[in-house]
């Protein structure tokens, strides 16, 4: 299956911070730029997600904004 | 002044196309890599966004999801 | 692949209308109710979205409301 | 009053669990379809959410993505 | 009924203008500042959103960056 | 540099609740009205936000619903 967000950065997980609900995942995209998430935990263990995995950032077009 | 934002991927507009209120901007960041925004046409007007120009992508870490 | 989104209502898309670079998807979830989509034309094209298709609606949970 | 958001799903919640700032509430929307929300715990409090109470999901159309 | 969004602004509507699927409506929410809005243009129509309305402009706190 | 973002509403902070990841801002915006903005425990630190200071509440116009 394939999702309408036309966003897909492939990258590499940096670090996962969970704290209660909330978790923080940084994945590092290339070319020394990294993206950070805030997910739910419960999506975290869902997808086993942990330093050193390769994982797609996904953002839909309409969250992302220019600055120039 | 500096935005909360966490997410800034520095890099180069490679097209902008304006229809009616709404605009698609593509901008590439990096190895390969691009992101497509979808912001008001007004915006893309009052920023002077243009094809070739240095600009950031930017998104709120709660708006990033991640897919492994 | 799966996706941090914690939402996924399956459903039968019931219309699809483009206008330029944005199109409103609607989809069919079951007891009667329905979701409506917003995303982009190219994403409509790139997938393939027609009336009649299974697909999913996938929203973020920090995107949701609740109306009491 | 009437809210421009396009999806109201009506459903019944079946948990509430608050940390901190956050909540995740999960609302049972029918054919064995949920919705998970992260919204404040001041909004919970404020609204008086319990497990049981009958709600409406609500979600902007321009969040919603398409997977097929 | 109560929407969980922590965000209401009250103002009055000064412009609105519809496009295809999607409109723009720029709320003046007082102190002589004004907030922007693309909703859809069936929305528009379905609460009858006209200039000199008084409406409030509702974001979920999730939503909002702050600049320093 | 300027941001596409169509919302910048000045104001005073009026309180800042860290939690964890996650923290909370009330920004007062004039004529009574405040703005609430969920934002990460390390942009609160990395602007250094505080209550008193002049900031911006920013949100992009795709992310505003009208109530009426």
């Amino acid at each position: 299956m394939a999702l309408s967000a036309r966003n897909n950065l492939h990258g590499t997980v940096q670090s996962v911070e969970t704290d209660g609900l909330m978790a923080e995942v940084v994945v590092e995209v290339g070319d020394g730029q990294s993206v950070t998430a805030i997910i739910t935990s419960g999506s975290v263990e869902r997808l086993g997600i942990e330093a050193g995995d390769e994982v797609d950032a996904v953002v839909k077009a309409t969250e992302v904004m220019i600055e120039k």
